[in-house]
């Protein structure tokens, strides 16, 4: 844990310079537009510990795996999305000293991510080893209405002297990942160009050969009047420039402002790329910082408007929330089907910017309550783009007849993690895209899903499941043996409760489903049979079967689901019992101890009881969350958002508020020591849950929004905004009460408290919570 | 399976060339002489396919390990015996064109290992692509009397044509492994140089900084007439060679004979090397390749003296034994404690020429039976030397108190290997090497060494299983979690019967071992207690109640014993339902089926059953064996002979045959389609025992020999010799008698069916196998 974030309701801060923390500050300090995004790295010189990235959503690079032994059916390469061109360098050199704040001495220093606008600001004042100081204030965004657009505004001022200034405005395409695993680079630089007019680069990744294009234009103004003077244009093979040099005064203002387009063929075809990209910084630069500034706040102001959640009382908690649907929004923005988001979104090289079980998981519901139906739409579409992938993952596994097996970790559809153990065996995430589907429909009632694309992909994944169990001869059950469950820190396991539970649910949904589509959509049913030759009954009757007796471990001695089988046998202890400086235990002890250890990384059991919270009574979920909790160490980001949900739901607000910190603010105050590496995008849309479903206690029942909402004891009030089918209300809660607006013109029943409320379009209703609590 | 290799009784015979063969050739012909050994790649170019391997015992490169998500404990590195400098080296230019059988017509061939001799030839004719044809004959070896030598001697006659050759010698230092992690080279060249009297190269290892010393000489004849013409020197900065250009006239025979001296830091001062290398190779040359052959078969026929076995009646058999006997003498010599023996000795790259459990469990109980005692004295010898690390290695895995875990695979005391599941999880190696020094005590009788070196491991090892049981709170008895058994198809299992049989019995020893060590060397004991802070009551209490109190697991309603946790709810099907072109399965299915499936890899609960057959009754072991033969795929190396054994021993002679030939012909026959990538070393004693103890019947019991022997359908006699403390006799068995023979002056009791026979110095004795069978 570290805390040096200045708490701020719309701001994030930074107020000191603090070499140690650069890697951390750019994670925090990232900024993104769905298209593409960067850590907060310094636009001047830094030559300090740095991770520079700059990442462009759908543009990766299949790096070769890393495995101790291949073995068949082992992923061939780990696909990324890769660091890309560094189109932010400035290189400013006062007097021969080159301005780099790893050897100057940092006076003063303030770094600003200002969320309700999505600009990064940072202002200093920095002294050279030779005494000269300087003033210097950058702010840059990555434009949310011209997503091919970065712009950055860069002043200088000489404090205590006059002297020379030069400044050299800079793209490089010699860039590298650290996470390389064999130490490549993956770009290939086809043509840098730079003249008077613009300065162009154009990259290409190595295989998969997609190509992006920068262009650069700028502006110089001293003392806020337009600099005439000519810039030296100059290219190498890898990078391109504009410099020139200055007599700057004390208290002159030398302001740059750097305009960057970026292309891809990802977007654009190869033919127009040039043209495009150099007609478009062009353009920026017409437009001017300002302006683009503008449309860009516009952006983030409607986004604001339709998912700010106010928190009263507790500012901590209000700047963290804020924080979190920021980076999601950053991150993802659900305009093309194509893209996924990684759980580290654009804020660092780890996971690769891959899509995991995460975005089923935690970003759909977030997404579904919301955004517009499309967003969440778009998701499920994504991974129906992969069933043909999949279908032949789970070939290349030893399945057949169809079976689909979606990868852990992809960006094409094909598996890209390396660990058997992970990709093999963590197979629950097929029962998170089969439970997405339903959560969508549920919420959205788009049963024209189901029909086009859901059944086909929920048949796939029903055949894995049917033959991905075993007929145990000892027990005569079904069972899921050889599994890794969400909880990452038991391999390989038999009968794991979560991926059973969920197994046993999706054979039986599909079946629902096939009645539905059946009677509803005739025609188009007989055309998916007919096309994946679908034995229906046979196939279904073979379903029901496993489902009637499938192996579900129970512990009866605590009356609890047991996580796997032979997790009894395991020394049990108190996560409290693990000493301060072994946490997190990933950083402190061996794989070894901690796999054979009862501490559980993220929510397993209690993962599934939240999926299927309305079978079991508050009793069971209790005796499980006080088991499980108590043995959880947390050190996924996934997991305090599940525990918090469900401690409201057990009415423990007081737990729930302690894991609702934990997850809202894991990375603001580094909780599992890792936020060098990147945010936690994906848990993000966890903690926002842990509002709307945990206070909140939002579900959906009989097609209706129910509400059950609580409050911690530190807030005053707090209130969140929810779309449902066409209605777009907002709920308030405080101590004694719970406001309903009604923002849209659809009029909406729902139910609080068990009692069902009306809502006209625009209407508000406020019910007292004093007498239900 | 691929059978192209003639039977013979002496003899390895290849009779044709095959390119698709080559690789399988270069490790089947493999020579070596415990100091260093090599492929059987061609001495003349060779363009085709090939995996040249040249290997110097003790030289070894920490390769950078390759693993997909690197976690704490994991080895930092792969220590691998590299490939070295290839010294064999000669290109042939017949009137400008390269010989090289992968472009030339091969119009005969034939390749031999001469086993009785220990010498590799080989003689062909070869036409070019222009139509000359050459006939050529190639012999080589490495001297088992002086192992710093290598000597090659090259036929070359025109058979149709008169015409100019070209005749390099070289040795090259530009040479890299296969299996480099990141394609990285292991050797700078120091070194090169060549003048009329020699050629000389110096390597050096990076990283370890071994350095390795070669030089050449020759002798050229004519005719048998020596040729005095002047060869041109000369070095690049990674080779040296000489050259010469000769007339030759149909019958012709230009012969040449190289002399190699390969010497290393491991045996000689940085200052010595380069005067001791040129020395050696010049000697080499003075004394001739007949007179080099004559000291090197001498070598040869004492080892066969000792350990030759013979059989009648079974070509393939007989020929079989004497391939693993004569790989076995190949590969260690015994007479250097800080070496030890690879799964592929000097025949590949594969396993990295490192130490395994295989020393201890298969190797050790062979070298006891045929070599002087020292031999295996210096193996245990060996692993004492890297307690210290082994304790190392498990304070990493947050063990304490002196506990030791020996690592699964390495050079010099630190684990190498770079899989989770193997390095944290196969820790019966520990109880193999416990078990290895009993083994050698009851075999040899010599308790000083359990006073001097083997309580003090003894001690460590047990520490060890003493923190790594699990008292499961569900059973309340002592579990071992999260292990891999010997079959290497599951893992991560809980309660693996082997390992857990293992721990049990190693605390139990290692007590006996205290009183022991107590009694009769009371002043060392104490020395020890003290240095390695033993509080003997506390820690010898722990250990009986853990013993008291270990959970073994068993099936009951099968009778048998349990392999692991779990086991009997995998789908069970016999090995012979896996279709043959399935087979073998870890080339065919993916490892998620293989670990899924009830298949095994190698004896697992049968390899317990063979270290501890004494505790089990006649019916329990064959239960077992029948349950457990049946799902056993013998993809590992170590697994037909064990199984062989204990066929033999429940008295199944046919299955123990076609299992001692599934051993014996591993390689020679290629059962599991790898013997390209090198010979299965160390399971060659597995295959020796199959017969000893098998047909034989050898066990140790009450101090002495005891026999039982059998003898298969087949055969008409076998015949193989012992060593047992001072003792060495051949037992020759037919179908009806057997007979003793008593080869030294040392008189001897032991048992033969169950009785007591007495054999005078020089005696024999003959017994009636039909009375009894």
């Amino acid at each position: 844990m570290k805390k040096y974030i200045n708490t701020d309701p719309w701001k994030i801060v930074e107020d000191d310079f603090m070499p140690e923390n650069y890697r951390s500050s750019e994670s925090l300090f990232s900024i993104g537009n769905g298209m593409m995004g960067q850590r907060a790295s310094f636009e001047e010189t830094y030559s300090g510990e740095a991770l520079q990235g700059s990442y462009i959503a759908g543009i990766y690079y299949p790096d070769k795996t890393r495995v101790g032994w291949w073995k068949n059916g082992y992923p061939e390469y780990f696909g990324k999305i890769i660091n890309s061109p560094d189109w932010i360098g400035f290189q400013i050199i006062v007097d021969n000293e080159i301005l780099d704040l790893h050897n100057w001495s940092v006076n003063s220093f303030q770094r600003i991510l200002d969320m309700r606008k999505g600009l990064l600001s940072r202002q200093f004042v920095a002294t050279s080893p030779s005494g000269k100081s300087v003033r210097v204030h950058v702010s840059r965004f990555l434009s949310m209405y011209e997503p091919e657009i970065g712009t950055i505004r860069y002043e200088i001022s000489p404090v205590n002297f006059t002297g020379n200034v030069q400044c050299k405005l800079f793209m490089e395409g010699d860039v590298k990942n650290e996470d390389s695993n064999y130490d490549e680079k993956f770009w290939d630089i086809l043509h840098t160009e730079a003249n008077k007019n613009y300065a162009y680069l154009l990259a290409e990744t190595k295989k998969t050969r997609f190509r992006v294009a920068y262009s650069m234009n700028y502006h110089v103004f001293i003392n806020d009047i337009s600099w005439q003077g000519n810039a030296q244009p100059h290219h190498t093979e890898t990078g391109v420039s504009h410099s020139f040099s200055l007599e700057l005064s004390e208290n002159d203002t030398l302001r740059m402002e750097k305009y960057v387009s970026v292309l891809s063929s990802f977007n654009h075809t190869i033919n127009d790329l040039k043209e495009n990209t150099i007609a478009l910084a062009q353009k920026a630069e017409q437009l001017g910082f300002d302006y683009l500034l503008k449309q860009h706040q516009q952006v983030w102001s409607n986004i604001w408007e339709h998912s700010d959640i106010e928190i009263e009382g507790d500012l901590e908690a209000q700047q963290a929330i804020r924080f979190n649907i920021f980076q999601l929004n950053q991150t993802y923005t659900g305009s093309d089907a194509r893209l996924n988001i990684g759980p580290k979104g654009f804020t660092g090289e780890k996971y690769g910017g891959l899509t995991y079980w995460d975005t089923e998981a935690y970003c759909l519901p977030f997404f579904l309550r919301t955004a517009t139906q499309d967003v969440s739409r778009n998701l499920l579409i994504y991974r129906y783009k992969h069933l043909q992938k999949a279908i032949e993952n789970a070939q290349k596994l030893g399945f057949t007849n169809g079976a689909a097996l979606f990868p852990m970790v992809t960006i094409n559809g094909e598996e890209c993690h390396n660990e058997w153990e992970i990709t093999f065996e963590e197979i629950h995430r097929n029962g998170a895209i089969a439970y997405a589907i339903y959560n969508y429909i549920t919420y959205t009632d788009d049963h024209r899903f189901l029909i086009e694309y859901g059944l086909e992909t929920l048949i796939a994944i029903a055949r894995f499941w049917s033959q991905r169990v075993t007929l145990s001869p000892a027990r005569n059950q079904y069972m899921i043996l050889g599994v890794t469950g969400p909880n990452e820190y038991e391999n390989n396991v038999n009968n794991n409760w979560y991926t059973n539970k969920l197994a046993c649910w999706c054979l039986n949904y599909t079946v629902g489903c096939i009645d539905y589509v059946k009677k509803q959509a005739p025609d188009q049913y007989q055309e998916l049979v007919k096309r994946i030759q679908f034995d229906e009954y046979t196939e279904t009757s073979n379903w029901l079967k496993i489902v009637d007796n499938f192996y579900i471990p129970y512990d009866s001695e605590q009356g609890i689901f047991l996580q796997q089988d032979g997790y009894m046998d395991k020394e049990q202890l108190p996560a409290s019992a693990i000493p301060a400086d072994s946490r997190p235990i990933n950083q402190h002890w061996s794989w070894d101890r901690i796999l054979r250890s009862c501490f559980i990384k993220q929510a397993d059991v209690l993962q599934g009881i939240y999926l299927f919270e309305k079978e079991f009574s508050d009793d069971v979920i209790r005796r499980n969350f006080e088991f499980y909790e108590s043995r959880t160490v947390h050190e996924s980001s996934l997991s305090p958002c599940i525990h918090s949900i469900l401690a409201s739901r057990i009415g423990d607000i007081e737990k729930a508020y302690e894991l609702y910190l934990r997850t809202s603010r894991l990375d603001l105050d580094d909780y599992n020591n890792e936020v060098d590496e990147g945010l936690h995008i994906t848990s993000m849309a966890g903690t926002w849950m842990s509002i709307v479903e945990g206070f909140g206690g939002l579900r959906i029942q009989d097609n209706q929004l129910t509400f059950h909402p609580q409050i911690p004891e530190k807030w005053r009030k707090y209130a969140f905004k929810i779309r449902f089918r066409g209605a777009y209300i907002k709920v308030t809660t405080d101590v004694n009460h719970v406001t309903f607006e009604n923002l849209s013109e659809t009029a909406i029943n729902f139910m609080i408290f068990n009692k069902t409320v009306h809502l006209d379009p625009y209407g508000t209703k406020k019910v007292n919570r004093a007498v239900t609590v």
